[in-house]
């Protein structure tokens, strides 16, 4: 893209700079943003349907409130571009999702007007209402703005916080940015029409009267009978529309055409004068203003670089991800038991193929974790062989279900965790770092952390026929990483590489593996004796993997994951119980959250590199000589 | 009271044997069934309002279905123990939630009749949408009822399922049990006369034709109208009250007199013949037909034992729930930034006065963790300083929410962590082991895990005003035990008790400190030299307190908490890493589920006593000697 085309970002640092434009300025702004979108996406990869879609409606909530003393809360910050753009941002919007460069999602530390992080979905109405309870203890009158997407209302939290927003009187809007991805699509043109009424401060303030005048539309008659019945069906479904909000105590406006600036600023002016919690139901195109996303924005919701003329993107080649769908489909071929069910991540968790060959015995919950596991309890105390396909961060929300719901009843389910480790230019919120500390609390879990595709697919079957109750199998993002040909695997709980009899071990597990044995061959070939004793089982430990390490002199524990509630700190519970009398140390994530970078580079980052790994035992051996 | 009373229960020991009973034996039975629900929780404790509510409820069901062929699902597992009565356990009913007696929840193990185990409410549609599912790819014609309170409605977890499980076919009845604690209130007597049509088949078949009926009821006229508007306003209450669930593809039935047996079989027919999710609404009265639970079923919602006839119930003395609401009064008064949030549980954590005179920084959520937590971030970056206290076992359902809404974004929050620990009676799922493994998972946490009220106040004091983010003080249920009086704490992050240059260490934290000191008061006397480190912040564990310990021959390490991911693994690892060249033991709870006992036995069984930490001391220095 030619940068002498931009001719008003250059120019708007902050909203002020926004407002301070004419309206007829506008549309060629919101022009000017989706270009700079599609070329910037393009390169650097990221989320462009869903922002796409929100141009207008992001120049209209700039234009209308006052960021950062009113709040703008983004439900996954990755529909925040725009927003971005919009707060002088524009000049670093190249180095999105690079390392050191700007979030993929709203970030605080980035800029006042990035109220709250959010990489996970449905937390902006729970978020916002805190901030405007805060305000009403202080007796500001300040706003508070969440934008949330339909897909986000599939989610319980949502639920529960407007449940409990709606009985306050707090100054919060809520912005249903309805791009028809899940809700209900019943609202036909009448109430489209009956919208704009609606969005006028007039209509507002006359609500009760108008009822009681529609209330007292007869039915009965004979010329218009039909014409009127037509009207009455789409008022109910309106009012089938508005009634969860209404009845929860917000005010219903909507639905609005999101593309439509005059309109979308007209109703934000309508709902700030409310003195209720207000929703505001936007319809918008996700992808809007690119052909081939407007076509297919379920790919162009988070994709890698792609051709901005073909609408071609680059796609991977194996993957940990697609390899488990098709052993899934291999499986369920031979056993008729075997579910699988997703929380809206068919494509990511690579089951497209699945839930089209076992439709029945696919279930796509909805972006629904807790749900997801208790249904699968119930699926399995029904005699079913359930796999909850899922990414490790997301896994996060099913701790407790986990626990009460499988664990405790001794049910047999199977968490298949995929973008376990790193996952690089996603960063904070979506790195798999934690699965490993909390599967490992609940009483006999079972959890394998397989480094190859052989591996995976062994583990998947004792997963799903030797091991008992809960069963983990946990694989990174992306695709195997080399292993030395001398590496024979045993498909056993632990496996030992290199020297078994060495003074020192390297011992980890998953897709570090692949930097250990590296560094031991290094190391062997220059006369540094060093086994690596993999764990692929890492809950619970084999004992006679640790028997095979008791007699080291120097043990280094690598870990791609947190550190505190680790396996590197169990191991080291077992050495000493065991009479361990070597030195210890663990190589992990200790207490900081990961930021954004490639996952070849964080795992250099971190320390975990066979470079790394060979150093620290060369400077080990050149002290005791 | 007098067993010669008892008529038909003795008789009953399936619910064959109950549909053998005639009509006119079922109410006389009902009656018979809430004599013995009231004196048996007169004397053991448990839930009794919630179970007096659902004695009609329960017979109709069982009449109804076929269990356990069909299944029936309890939500919140302490309302079923009319069903218990029912499914053959009469005769051992008087051991309810004592050791080796049965449980106040259902439990599978316990009889074919007990679907799921559930302690944490909102699971049952989740769980019982599984089980219809797994019927449907089985073909199988057998039914699924979930038994659900109004309550529980306010979690997200329901909706969840809801919003699933009515796209399908399945033939799942979920049966609403509102007991008007929570719902609205909107549905008038001519909704109810509504009622007893709609639960006819033939209303059913004909629902399409009569909604044609009542479109077309003109509202305009001289005579009746006023009559016909109320009737209309009416319906549509009606209405109101039942889209929600129809716009997620239930039918909807209701609301059921819950005490007229007739009715409810007569409704429940009715559900087993459509051929979608049914939900049917069914209004009970919480405690009927015991006039000191009817007046306050709060208060018998889950009681100790208490006198029948005064309805007077035992109180405990001091307990840390207790003086933790009374901090919380003093702090709020001094800091006006202080707000409390509770999930539906401000009686239980002790909030009851707060909540009366801070009842603008007081929060009820209901029963929704996940936006409890979420909420309270927006709260912090509101400027306030929130609380959320929460039993530990709840505290599970939150994990995500502490990772991505409180310590990602370095906000300041502090858990108030209540029933840390073993709780006893409640058994399995109410037991407090997790939280201290899954929150040092945290990066950045703060955990506080204090013996006495003085440390109590002290660490909430550093969570207030010296710990940046997240930060949880822990405490457990009932007041605190004994300290030796020569014990003077430091209020720092740990304190040594009795030799410091011992060679045997005992280190713990919480509540067990206490039977610790009194072991090693005991071994000392006995001229056995032995030391106790004593955290109290569990997180990050001070360096100098590993230090105090290192150069020590021996170290037991005492968790009353699951060992899997504890600090008794991670103490273990930086003695390791320090050089520590001792040996080292762990007591905790290892890989299991803590079954029903008084916490004193329970401390016992897990040989976290005085007693048993003495023998194994004495037994170690026997073999030394």
């Amino acid at each position: 893209m030619n940068t002498d085309d931009i001719k008003y970002l250059d120019n708007i640092n902050s909203p002020d700079d926004l407002k301070r434009l004419d309206e007829s300025e506008l549309e060629p702004l919101a022009a000017e943003i989706r270009r700079v979108l599609i070329d910037t996406v393009s390169q650097t990869g990221g989320h462009l349907a869903s922002n796409l879609g929100v141009v207008e409606l992001t120049i209209a909530i700039h234009r209308t409130f006052d960021s950062p003393r009113d709040r703008i809360v983004w439900d996954v910050g990755h529909q925040a571009y725009v927003h971005k753009l919009l707060t002088g941002r524009y000049g670093v919007f190249s180095t999105l999702r690079q390392e050191d460069g700007i979030s993929g999602f709203c970030h605080p530390n980035e800029s006042e007007h990035d109220t709250f992080y959010s990489g996970h979905s449905g937390t902006s109405v729970s978020a916002s209402y805190g901030l405007a309870a805060a305000n009403m203890i202080k007796h500001s009158g300040d706003y508070t703005v969440a934008v949330i997407g339909d897909g986000s209302f599939t989610g319980g939290l949502v639920y529960e916080a407007l449940n409990n927003a709606g009985r306050s009187n707090s100054k919060l809007i809520v912005i249903l940015n309805d791009n028809q991805m899940s809700i209900s699509k019943n609202v036909g043109s009448v109430a489209n029409y009956l919208t704009r009424i609606r969005s006028k401060k007039r209509y507002v303030r006359m609500k009760a009267k108008m009822e009681l005048i529609l209330e007292k539309i007869p039915l009965v008659g004979h010329r218009t009978a039909m014409a009127l019945f037509r009207l009455k069906t789409h008022l109910k479904n309106l009012f089938y529309e508005s009634t969860i909000f209404e009845k929860m105590g917000f005010r219903y406006m909507g639905p609005i055409d999101g593309h439509n600036i005059d309109l979308l600023c007209e109703a934000l002016d309508t709902a700030r004068d409310i003195d209720s919690p207000v929703l505001l139901h936007v319809k918008t195109v996700k992808g809007k203003g690119y052909d081939y996303a407007e076509k297919d924005p379920s790919h162009f919701h988070g994709i890698s670089n792609f051709n901005i003329d073909s609408g071609e993107w680059v796609t991977g080649g194996d993957t940990f991800c697609n390899e488990f769908g098709e052993l899934m489909c291999k499986m369920a071929a031979k056993d008729k038991r075997i579910t699988l069910i997703t929380a809206a991540m068919s494509l990511g968790t690579g089951l497209t193929k699945f839930s089209e060959q076992y439709s029945e015995r696919f279930f796509d919950v909805g972006i629904a974790e807790e749900h997801a596991v208790t249904f699968a309890s119930g699926l399995s105390k029904g005699g079913m062989l359930p796999v909850f396909a899922v990414y490790s961060t997301f896994l996060q929300r099913c701790y407790d279900q986990i626990i009460h719901d499988g664990a405790m009843q001794g049910l047999k389910l199977v968490l298949a965790i995929d973008r376990a480790g790193f996952v690089g230019d996603d960063g904070e919120s979506h790195n798999g770092l934690y699965d490993v500390a909390f599967l490992q609390s609940i009483p006999d879990i079972t959890v394998y952390s397989p480094s190859t595709y052989d591996e995976m697919r062994a583990d998947f079957v004792n997963a799903f026929y030797h091991d008992k109750g809960v069963t983990a199998v946990r694989y990174p993002r992306g695709g195997e990483t080399d292993v030395p040909e001398d590496y024979v695997p045993s498909f056993g709980a632990y496996d030992i590489y290199g020297s078994r009899r060495s003074d020192t071990f390297i011992v980890t597990y998953g897709r570090l593996f692949s930097q250990a044995a590296k560094a031991a061959r290094e190391l062997m070939d220059g006369n540094i004796q060093v086994g690596v004793l993999k764990l692929n089982r890492i809950r619970p430990i084999d004992p006679e993997a640790v028997k095979a390490v008791l007699g080291a002199g120097h043990i280094f524990f690598y870990e791609e994951g947190v550190r505190s509630g680790g396996i590197g700190e169990k191991f080291a519970s077992l050495l000493l119980e065991e009479g361990y009398r070597g030195t210890y140390e663990i190589t992990a994530v200790n207490d900081c959250f990961v930021k954004q970078a490639k996952v070849g580079r964080l795992i250099e980052k971190y320390g975990m590199d066979s470079r790394s790994m060979a150093d620290r035992i060369r400077k080990l051996k050149a002290t005791e000589v």
